[in-house]
């Protein structure tokens, strides 16, 4: 019989909510908190290890496929009550399965080698960091670079990416200058992508061999230290109204121009 | 001095939410609601009218500019308290700003002339078919069909448009099989877009001239009657894992692809 729990003041919920709330609390017990049977399956199928995993009755029906492959692979399993999944739930409509998982170990790499790589300088929104590296993935970018942004293991960005958080080649970067000049030392174009109808339209820009191209905040782009090492500064050209593209939209262009020539 | 609201159960504000909530009553009324400074200033500009704005003082003060292009066209203008604004908001950290407007009586085509289109078959997230919209206004796209999408007037919709939604030459399908037929008739290459290795690549397709490009909706894609009378099928070629694109960021590399040749 599996453990019930009916209370959402029992100290396990308590844990996985501060997982699921706290970047801190995450990054000093190497834990991160997912919501969703096909998320939870996901992390396990990437090589996670869920220490706690709670479920309704009606989710393990449900979703008997998915959790098949999480349960098994779980050091401690809750069957929980309602009340208790609308406590860990974070969406209007809770599919009633929650894990709570270890943050795996570093096995990417610790530098761009070849090919085409996307750099995230600073994106602060959840969704849109968990968007961009999903059709970053999808588009068979070979890694991520990452400076400044939001924690990674925020249970929206996780959400948003789809499981390609847990999968993608994410190479943390201290300082993005720095990384950025020993790359085109190595004979990387680095493209710094910017809102300026002056710099060089991605539709003329080559994106050919070894490329790295940034993507800056949503609302005050690359900072100018960083458009300063990159060897170009890329747009977007728009056909229409001054309007910008959203950040995910003019995310996924760029991602595109960057891999067309290789899956074109 | 303005009128002052102090009680969320004031007529005025329970129309207001009527208006947000319901698209029955947004339609049978001919009104539709806007949360924000920015979007309901927009609106102004592109020439609705507001029947009933209301804001707290603080919003007065903090948002003075597009408020005062607002204020002066609005039927009736009311100073709200805290309390009313959190009844009226439907984001986690409301601005203050909300407005119910008129709905503006048709003034695009009614049917697609010349030039690059959109169609979106059933469309059914409203965030999503703001977005895609404003991509569409953003990237110069001349009109956009619409056939059994959620409603227009969405405030989410609105909200992710930012205001495109009523700027864009929009018509509305009734049948779009026919208008398709119609437009291929006239000369029109008629796309579909399907998650489909084996239809045309994206990149290989000639978007030049008289092109209407088609996305269905988010799950199910395009109906396979609307598929059946498109003169192509087209695909994005995708190098990476086998996970698809979300519907936005497939939707914006679509479009991308449809314009590029025209704004590159």
């Amino acid at each position: 019989m599996a453990e019930k729990l009916t209370s959402a003041a029992n100290e396990a919920v308590k844990t996985a909510v501060r997982v699921r709330d706290s970047a801190r609390f995450r990054r000093e017990h190497g834990l991160f908190f997912l919501e969703g049977a096909r998320l939870c399956a996901d992390a396990v199928h990437s090589g996670c290890t869920p220490v706690q995993v709670f479920y309704t009755p009606q989710a393990l029906e449900r979703y008997a496929g998915y959790l098949s492959a999480v349960l098994p692979a779980a050091r401690r399993a809750c069957e929980i009550t309602a009340p208790v999944a609308a406590k860990l739930t974070d969406t209007k409509t809770p599919q009633g399965v929650f894990g709570v998982f270890e943050i795996p170990p570093h096995t990417g790499e610790t530098e761009p080698s070849s090919g085409a790589y996307l750099a995230l300088e600073n994106i602060q929104d959840p969704g849109n960091l968990g968007a961009i590296c999903r059709t970053a993935e999808a588009l068979g970018v070979r890694g991520v670079v990452m400076s400044g942004c939001c924690d990674r293991y925020n249970p929206k960005a996780q959400r948003a990416a789809m499981g390609s958080l847990l999968r993608l080649n994410l190479i943390a970067a201290e300082d993005l200058t720095a990384l950025l000049e020993r790359c085109a030392a190595r004979g990387f174009k680095t493209y710094a992508s910017v809102p300026d109808a002056q710099a060089v339209k991605v539709t003329q820009a080559d994106f050919s061999g070894d490329v790295l191209t940034v993507i800056g905040n949503e609302g005050s782009g690359i900072t100018p230290q960083v458009q300063d090492v990159c060897t170009r500064r890329i747009t977007i050209p728009m056909g229409g109204r001054a309007e910008s593209l959203n950040a995910n939209s003019a995310a996924a262009i760029l991602i595109w121009e960057m891999m067309r020539g290789r899956v074109g």
